[in-house]
């Protein structure tokens, strides 16, 4: 248990397939998550919850947790869309937004004429050739277009079935226009270095657990952090032999992770 | 004029975009190009008209041209649907077909049930979320999956509009499952030395003329072949200045292109 042996202070958590499987009617939280957390929250651990999510606004994410029983706070929660929109500021950039509409609201106060720029969520039914291709017109005939992804995965697990992630339609856009995506979520070490500046906590004393071998395990290795891969949520066999990614540890689910930390390290290690 | 100096027997000739331009209500015929077809067919040269369309059947292109004024028959068109089609068959491929409806007559004769392939066209309107999904699951979930891509364009022009191309979309799938395309149609040199045998005339005997810089005239350089670019169709001005696919010669169109070739070479020489 490598991951294990060097003092820790604080916990990145992947949401969906770590907390919680995501489904019809909101999903089901996965067993022994919710007392993990308050186990880990005693115990000292700072934590930020961090996700791709880029379907769903943060205050309805944070209240679909909140029926499933788990205990935090909008703040606690890192996802793409607000670091979007800061970026989209600070670089004047006006988006054409290829997102899910229950996430549109984040992009209220964003300008969103004549486009120059491309934001690719999470859409899913919007991902129409329509809208793919009106994505595709501001990239071709744009000069100097910008291209956001929110995220680069490659696949989720939703109602028990694999289905498309962001991260093949920016690489569709991608190919045709030659526009490289700028990652705005994991595995992003921008990202995920911004996800610890808030929470306060240097890369070595940190660690990232999550579902997702590239995104979670391996983008967290790739700024300095440990990285744990669950066994719940998308989790393959597969994964466990990837020819570039190594996880530190592979852990059954969050609450397994929780009892082998507290095991050896029962308190946080201060920063 | 590089192209024209040593002798050349046969000619691989493009139709959308050289031919005519599609569009609404059928598109229109690029002027001078009808004529340009009989020239070079009184001056003895072999045709073949190869394209990378999988909208619709041989048939009703073949039948959209005469209605342009084009005199050419099924048998001088090359296109990816019959060659995939033998090929699903050799293979004893079950596929998906991710294809426009305008074609899916082609694959009447195949076995879709229980698919453990997919194929990927122009399908247009069909690139649903739910049916790239459905091409997905295929691959992500099969043993030794088979990704077939109808050619490998990025983009092409209609209405006078750029639209996305088959390529974007099996990128896109290849991105998410890490199955590789096997590509039928323009660029692949298996499918050119094809048309070649078809036309019965030696790579360095032949030279493709088309307005896809890298699927026309870069696919066509890598089997042997000489590679034109036109200036009509889906051209843009930055083809001329490519890192890495340099045109063998550019031309305005068709009938520049006949002009050049029967002022340098009245007739065909033999094979």
């Amino acid at each position: 248990m490598s991951w294990v042996a060097k003092p820790l202070a604080g916990l990145l958590i992947d949401i969906t397939g770590v907390l919680y499987e995501s489904g019809v009617g909101g999903g089901w939280a996965i067993p022994g998550s919710c007392a993990a957390i308050e186990r880990l929250r005693a115990a000292g651990y700072g934590l930020k919850f961090c996700t791709n999510e880029s379907r769903i606004t943060r205050k309805h994410l944070v209240e679909l947790l909140q029926t499933h029983g788990f205990n935090l706070t909008i703040n606690e929660v890192f996802a793409p869309p607000p670091a979007c929109v800061t970026y989209l500021k600070e670089k004047n950039l006006r988006p054409f937004l290829l997102v899910h509409p229950s996430a549109l609201s984040e992009y209220s106060d964003v300008d969103c004429s004549n486009p120059n720029c491309v934001v690719v969520g999470d859409a899913c039914e919007v991902f129409t050739y329509e809208n793919m291709n009106k994505a595709f017109r501001v990239l071709i005939h744009g000069d100097q277009p910008v291209l956001i992804s929110l995220g680069q995965g490659k696949y989720y697990k939703e109602d028990g079935e694999l289905a498309l992630d962001v991260g093949a339609f920016s690489v569709a856009l991608e190919h045709a226009t030659g526009v490289k995506p700028y990652v705005i979520g994991k595995p992003s070490s921008v990202y995920y270095k911004a996800a610890l500046k808030e929470l306060g906590v240097a890369p070595e004393m940190a660690l990232m657990i999550g579902d997702d071998l590239v995104n979670d395990v391996g983008g967290a290795q790739s700024c300095g952090m440990r990285g744990v891969l669950v066994r719940s949520g998308k989790y393959r066999e597969s994964d466990e032999h990837h020819e570039t990614v190594h996880p530190d540890g592979i852990v059954d689910n969050l609450a397994h992770f929780t009892d082998i930390l507290l095991k050896h390290q029962p308190r946080a290690h201060l920063v």
